[in-house]
């Protein structure tokens, strides 16, 4: 039995710092570093894959859409074309960083905005499976668990990872509590961790009214820029390994 | 004999549009293309990538100063560092562009001011020449003949090659008259493609005094955006070719 | 009798050119001056603002989304209270150089995809309309006739005008036919003088399938970046007087 | 005897948050409000116009370079009209929020690299005076003690503050000690304290040698997003105050 725990990081920009990322690096199995459109910069990057790497993080690259001001959180209209060209260029950059240091890139993860429209939306979904692929056909694709762009990473020929969250609370349909209702969140660490050995052991998850649902969980996000993101990446660390689980990097 | 004929090219951006790219790109050799810092945007690298794959016109990166408002040709005081890491950003961007459309990337040009500082201050050319030699060893580093950036691919154990202008006159020392001056320019085709031709076979170019200076013309380079960039690449291409000249990239 | 003809012009960006604004500057009574956000560099509204000046052409804002790489034209998903603040910014960016010119600043008109949203949206049409008097409450706001940003300028106490187009199609129930549709425009530009020409003196117009439907134009608006930019604005001036239609700016 | 404590603000951008403008804003008496360019967006304006207003605090804009990535710490080569066209929108813009919010607006202080090269080049130092005195001739310009922008407010016949700093040591000829050196910084508040009363009292400070020079100070800068914010800006309003030196700003 296996997990991998993933972390969003390098999301500073020039003189803004955002994150913990050196605190929850030692916790996590898979570094998701942005790319210079919602968040990081040049500098950043090289940074961020060179932490990552020392540490034996895995070295993935998190596009997001072209939006500093909104940090890659406000939807837009924009087509699969101008998304799959977004993807290449963006999974290109952090590839030009990870070449530079002798680094394997590994994965993909969309953010924000991006992550949920390709979640929802098959025609984005296709388009970010293939600039993967087309850039490199062995890189995993990181996606919402059930959601569309898992099953266009399928129809791409890519390996893919689905994505569980500890801390999220989801709907009975496997979606999600959005975020504006008051039990989107799952507070309590302790609580979270527990949810994340079931999701690996069991693959089922408790939904906001209590009933069991099914979830596969490939890999287990935890948000850098949360109040609590240093605790709970060292309490699913710790808890998925007491629970006699490995976690390691999907392609590890 | 040989020599390369390149030009600058992708600049556009969204719904902007420079350059007479497609009309220039027939008589070119080597394509440098704008990798969306002065200019450029992912969706337009594609495009110039495939038309210049298409061809077989060498596709190479041409990366800029961070300022799309001033199309990079604005001065700034960047460190060596952070050229290094504007450098490494904008080729990788450029090689997921390449690698997606199964195209070798060959060789990289710096845009603008960075091009000039890098040419007058070795600290930025060591730094873009590691940047390019980190990314690809293979990549050929374009720069001003005699210049800094030469000497600094040399360093790196890149191969480079002297950049040479046809329709530019040159100071005694082998600068550019800068294009303030009203005699910065050689305005007539024929008279750019007869110094063209003089540059590759013997060596040698008039400066602006009419004395014979020494140059090394490894590849010429013809401006996109200038009023006349199609006559002044079709007139090159031509005449080079007749004087027995084989126009060819770098690499080829 | 009488109605305005409005343009979007200073949509130009650092080395970037767009629209005919010099030619068709002439011909229109309202300059819808970009504000560097979809288009527009500080430089370029200082020079759109005293040329429209000069002319006598009437001065306003054309605020659009923070989205130059998409020209404005893709929706974003912006709170109102991210509307109130991007419109106030970019008004008052304008308003700076309207004061240093001693130019009287006269109306505001969304751009693009911000200009949709807000016809259909009651919450951002409120928002802009508030932004607009909350800076000057003597500025005229511009809007789809019939929409939402109209009547939220009549809420928020706002002078108004109506917006009418003179080479788009209508459907019955006064919206624009999508330009995704191959009769989206009206391409023959005495065809669309005369439509100009009646919805002034009539108030009505007949939509796509040639049935007559209500229809106020306060405002007839010209494409600066449109292909016939510069026949249709002189055409539509020259039908409009020749119809007894006196030409002049809302507020004049 | 009187003096201004003025403090750079409002410099976070979208997701990222930089500076300590709450806790700083109760002991200052002018906020230099970052416009967008360096810093800074249009929700961060309007709530800080709107924190500054509610505490007496005078509202200033602090426009900087077109260098986010940088915070507008990179020196660039732009040519005074663009620096012109720079300040107006920058300025225009700040106003918007200050009229929409019925707030007065007193001053500019450049930012970063502008400041300094406003500091040193007369030419720059005109454009940024004439763009403000263009924009509203009552708007006092705030500038290094004895720099060109001094001057150039007076040639404007703009309204100035000269600017001094309790926490940094000066050169014998009047100039800062640059950053990269180690005794660039007065790191000890109560010496801080010290020297800003004598600044204001006797009009010397001692240079890095010890020597006394005359200093002329109007107004005293806090940087906001050092470590020592809050006690410098505490301290100095205290012991200024505690010196019989009344604190305001200058228009005050």
């Amino acid at each position: 039995m296996r997990v991998d725990i993933n972390c969003d990081m390098g999301e500073s920009f020039g003189a803004y710092e955002i994150g913990a990322d050196e605190e929850v690096l030692p916790h996590v199995t898979s570094a998701n570093i942005a790319c210079g459109f919602h968040g990081g910069d040049p500098t950043v990057m090289r940074k961020t894959v060179a932490a990552a790497a020392k540490l034996g993080v895995a070295v993935g690259a998190h596009p997001g859409l072209p939006d500093l001001a909104g940090f890659g959180r406000r939807a837009m209209q924009v087509t699969p074309d101008e998304v799959y060209d977004l993807l290449i260029y963006q999974v290109g950059a952090l590839l030009g960083f990870a070449k530079a240091q002798g680094v394997k890139l590994t994965h993909v993860k969309p953010h924000g905005a991006l992550y949920n429209m390709a979640a929802a939306q098959p025609a984005l979904a296709d388009a970010i499976a293939r600039a993967v692929r087309d850039v490199d056909a062995g890189l995993v694709l990181f996606g919402l668990a059930g959601s569309h762009l898992v099953k266009a990473a399928e129809r791409a020929g890519l390996p893919s990872a689905s994505e569980a969250f500890a801390d999220r609370n989801y709907l009975h349909d496997g979606a999600l509590v959005p975020r504006s209702r008051p039990d989107a969140m799952v507070t309590d660490v302790d609580e979270a961790v527990r949810r994340a050995v079931r999701m690996v052991r069991e693959g089922v998850v408790p939904d906001v009214e209590g009933e069991e649902i099914a979830i596969r969980a490939d890999t287990i996000c935890v948000h850098g820029d949360g109040p609590d993101a240093v605790p709970l990446a060292r309490g699913l660390r710790a808890g998925l390994e007491a629970a006699g689980i490995r976690v390691v990097a999907p392609g590890a």
